[in-house]
C-alpha cells in the first residue's frame, strides 16, 4: 500500500472489484532493477501488465520490450518505441505474425525448434535470432514446465542452421521459471548457456547476447523470498563465473518484479458463511476470483497478501473463494489464510501485490462477470 | 461434427481460432432432455454458453433460465423471457444485485447460508427461496468441491428461518458436480434432499420444489460415460424411490449437456517441435489454449476429442499446448493424446464438443491474444 493508493481508495466510491496501480512504484522498480543490472538491456515482459500507462512510462524510462504476440508488438510501437527496442520473445509464432512483425521493423526473434527457425528464415531474413534452451526451473512458484526450450545439443545445431539459412545467430536465452526462489537456478542456467557459447565458438560462430529471462521473485505472502539485490548479485556472480571477462551483451525480461507490488486489488466481501454446525471454518467469498483476474491462484501458486480495515485485530482461519458458480473458483483453501474475526459481508478487502498477471488473465465474462477494471495513478 | 458445421468450415476462410455452434444440435439436445424428464422445469445454466443466439433459441423452446449473476439475468430478459422463468441460482450475491433482480421481477433465489438469507429477506421479500445442500460429488470430472451447499441440519434450520423472515421456503437444491459419471450420486443426493423435506414437514413446512441441478455428463474423450437416457432413468428411479407418489415439482439446471456437443473449435497448428534428440515426443502448439477458451483443461479435467484432416492415418503421441508464453498453458501432457504423424505446422485441428464452457472463460487478452470468436449457425 502506498499513500497515493491509500488516498485513491479513500476518495473514490468506485464499484469493486478494481485494480489500482501506483505508477511511481513501477518507475521506482524499473530504475532499481536497471541500477542493479547496469550491463543489461531490460526488455519489459509486456504480458505482465500491458496497460498503455505502464508501457508509456517504461518507454520514457528507456526500456526495451519483450512481446509475446503481434498485438503486444503493436502496443509497444504505439508508445513510440522504435522496433529495434522490441524482441518477439515467444517461441511459438504464426508465419503471418512473424511477417507482420518484420514489416513493422522488428529484427530480434526467439525460437527453440527447427520448424520455428524455418519460419523465421522465410519471413524475417537476416534478423537476429536467439535460441531458448531448457532449464530445470526447480524452485519456481509458477514454473515454466517443459513447454519451452530445447536441449543444448539441439540449440548448438539450430544456431549453426540459423547461420546457414541467412539469419543472424545472435544469442541464447533461458527462463528459470516465474517467481524463482532458488538463486542457484540462474547459476545452473548460465552455466548451460556458456556451454552453448563455447560449442558454437568451436564451430566458428561467435554469439553476441545472453538473455537471462525473468523470474526474479516478488515478495508475496510467506518468507524465504530473496530480494532483488540478492537475486541480481547472484546473477552477476554467475555471469562472471561462467563467462569471465568475456561477457556477452546481457538481456533480461523482468515483468512481475516491475509491476506486482505497485498494484492493489480492491474487492468486497460478498458473503461469509459456514458449511455446517460442526465446522467453524469461515468461507469468505470475494467479488473477484480465479476467472476475473486471479488466475495465478491456480493450485494456490501465488499467494497474495491481504489487508482489511481490521488489520491487527484477532484473526481466524478462512477459505477464500471467488463469486462464480464454479467449484474451481476457490482462491485459497490449503494455504492457512487467516482474516480478522470482525470481517463481515460488505466489507472491503485489499489484495496486495496484484499489479502483474491479473488484468489480462480476467475472462471476458464467465458467469456474466465483467473483466477486471484498472486505474493507473 | 455435423454436416452444417462441416460446410461452414469448408466454405469459410476465417482466421482461427473460432468456435462454431450448430443451433440445430442445441435444439435437439434441449428437446431430448425435456422429453427424458417431462416432469421437470428446465432452467438452462446460462453460464455454460450465454450467447444470445442460444438464449433466444431456448426461450423459443420454452426453457427457463438459471442465472449466475445480474448480467446473466439481464441477458435472459433480453430474450423476452418473463422473470417468472428466471432463477437467480448463485448462492453468492451482492445485496445490490439481489435488489436489482427483484426490481426486474425475479422471485426465485438460491442460498445456502444465514447471511445470504438475511440479504434475501431484506432485498427480495416474499420471494421463493431454495436452499442448496452439500453433496459429496465423487465421480465428477469437474467437481464442485466444498464451495457450495450446507449440511442438512443447517438447511432445515435455514428454511424454517426463511419462513420466519417473510420469505417463501420453496425447495431444496443440490448439484452432484459437473460431468458426473457416477449415476448413484443422484440417488445419494436425492435421498439427502428427501430427509430435509420430511424434517421440515415435521416442523410444519411443506416444501414444493426439488432442484436436482446439472451434472449429466457429455461424452468427451474416453469411455465410461453414461448417456442421457441412462442418467435421466437413474434420476427418475431415485426420485420415485425417495419421494414415492408424492413427488415435488422438479427443477433441473442442464448446461453442458445442452451445448457442448453442438460446438467445434477450429484451430491451427502454430508449431510442432521436439525438445531434444533423445525424446521423440512431439509438442503440438495450437493457436488456442488454457487462457483463450480452454480453461477446463485445468488438470486435464475435460478431455476434448480432436479431429484432423488425417484421421485414420498412423498416429503418434503428442503433448498439446497453447500459444502463450505461460508454462501453465499446456492442454494435455498426461492424457495419452495421439495425433497423426502427418500433421504439420499450419494444419487445421478441430476440438470437438467445445460448445459449453469455452467462450466466456477466454481471457480479455492474456499475451495480447484476443478472446475466442464464435459463430452460431
Amino acid at each position: 500500500m502506498t499513500s497515493k493508493i491509500d488516498r485513491f481508495l479513500s476518495e473514490q466510491t468506485l464499484k469493486t472489484p478494481y485494480l489500482v496501480v501506483d505508477k511511481d512504484i513501477v518507475r521506482r522498480n524499473y530504475r532499481a532493477f536497471r541500477d542493479r543490472l547496469p550491463l543489461a538491456e531490460i526488455f519489459y515482459a509486456v504480458k505482465a501488465n500491458p496497460a498503455p500507462e505502464i508501457l508509456n512510462l517504461l518507454h520514457e524510462e528507456g526500456a526495451s520490450f519483450d512481446a509475446a504476440s503481434l498485438p503486444e508488438i503493436e502496443m509497444c510501437l504505439a508508445t513510440g518505441a522504435t522496433p529495434d527496442r522490441i524482441a518477439y520473445g515467444n517461441v511459438i509464432k504464426k508465419s503471418a505474425d512473424i511477417a507482420q512483425a518484420y514489416a513493422h521493423g522488428v529484427r530480434l526473434y526467439a525460437f527453440d525448434s527447427q520448424v520455428e527457425l524455418a519460419k523465421l528464415a522465410a519471413e524475417a531474413p537476416k534478423s537476429k535470432v536467439f535460441c531458448r534452451i531448457s532449464v530445470e526451473g526447480a524452485g519456481a512458484d509458477w514454473p515454466l514446465s517443459r513447454k519451452f526450450g530445447c536441449d543444448l545439443d539441439m540449440a548448438v545445431d539450430l544456431m549453426a542452421t540459423a547461420q546457414d539459412c541467412g539469419l543472424n545467430p545472435h544469442g541464447i536465452s533461458f527462463h528459470v521459471g516465474s517467481q524463482q526462489r532458488n538463486l542457484e537456478q540462474w547459476d545452473l542456467a548460465i552455466g548451460r548457456a556458456a556451454l552453448v557459447f563455447s560449442d558454437l565458438r568451436g564451430r566458428g560462430i561467435e554469439l553476441k547476447m545472453l538473455n537471462i529471462g525473468g523470474g526474479v521473485p516478488v515478495k508475496y505472502r510467506g518468507n524465504g523470498v530473496p530480494d532483488v539485490a540478492q537475486a541480481t548479485d547472484s546473477i552477476m556472480s554467475a555471469l562472471t563465473r561462467h563467462f569471465g571477462n568475456d561477457l556477452p551483451a546481457i538481456a533480461t525480461e523482468p515483468g512481475r518484479i516491475i509491476c506486482a507490488d505497485a498494484g492493489v486489488l480492491e474487492t468486497e466481501v460478498v458473503l461469509i458463511s459456514q458449511k455446517s454446525y460442526d465446522d467453524a471454518t469461515r468461507w469468505v467469498y470475494l467479488d473477484v476470483g480465479k476467472f476475473s483476474g486471479l488466475a495465478e491462484t491456480m493450485d494456490e501458486a501465488i499467494r497474495y497478501p491481504i489487508s482489511t480495515d481490521y488489520d491487527g485485530s484477532p484473526e481466524g482461519p478462512v477459505v477464500l473463494a471467488g463469486p462464480t458458480c464454479d467449484g474451481a473458483d476457490i482462491l485459497y483453501e490449503n494455504s492457512d489464510y487467516k482474516l480478522p474475526l470482525e470481517l463481515k459481508t460488505g466489507d472491503r478487502v485489499r489484495l496486495l501485490n496484484t499489479g502483474a498477471y491479473t488484468t489480462t488473465y480476467a475472462s471476458v465474462g464467465f458467469n456474466g462477470i465483467a473483466p477486471l477494471k484498472s486505474y493507473y495513478i
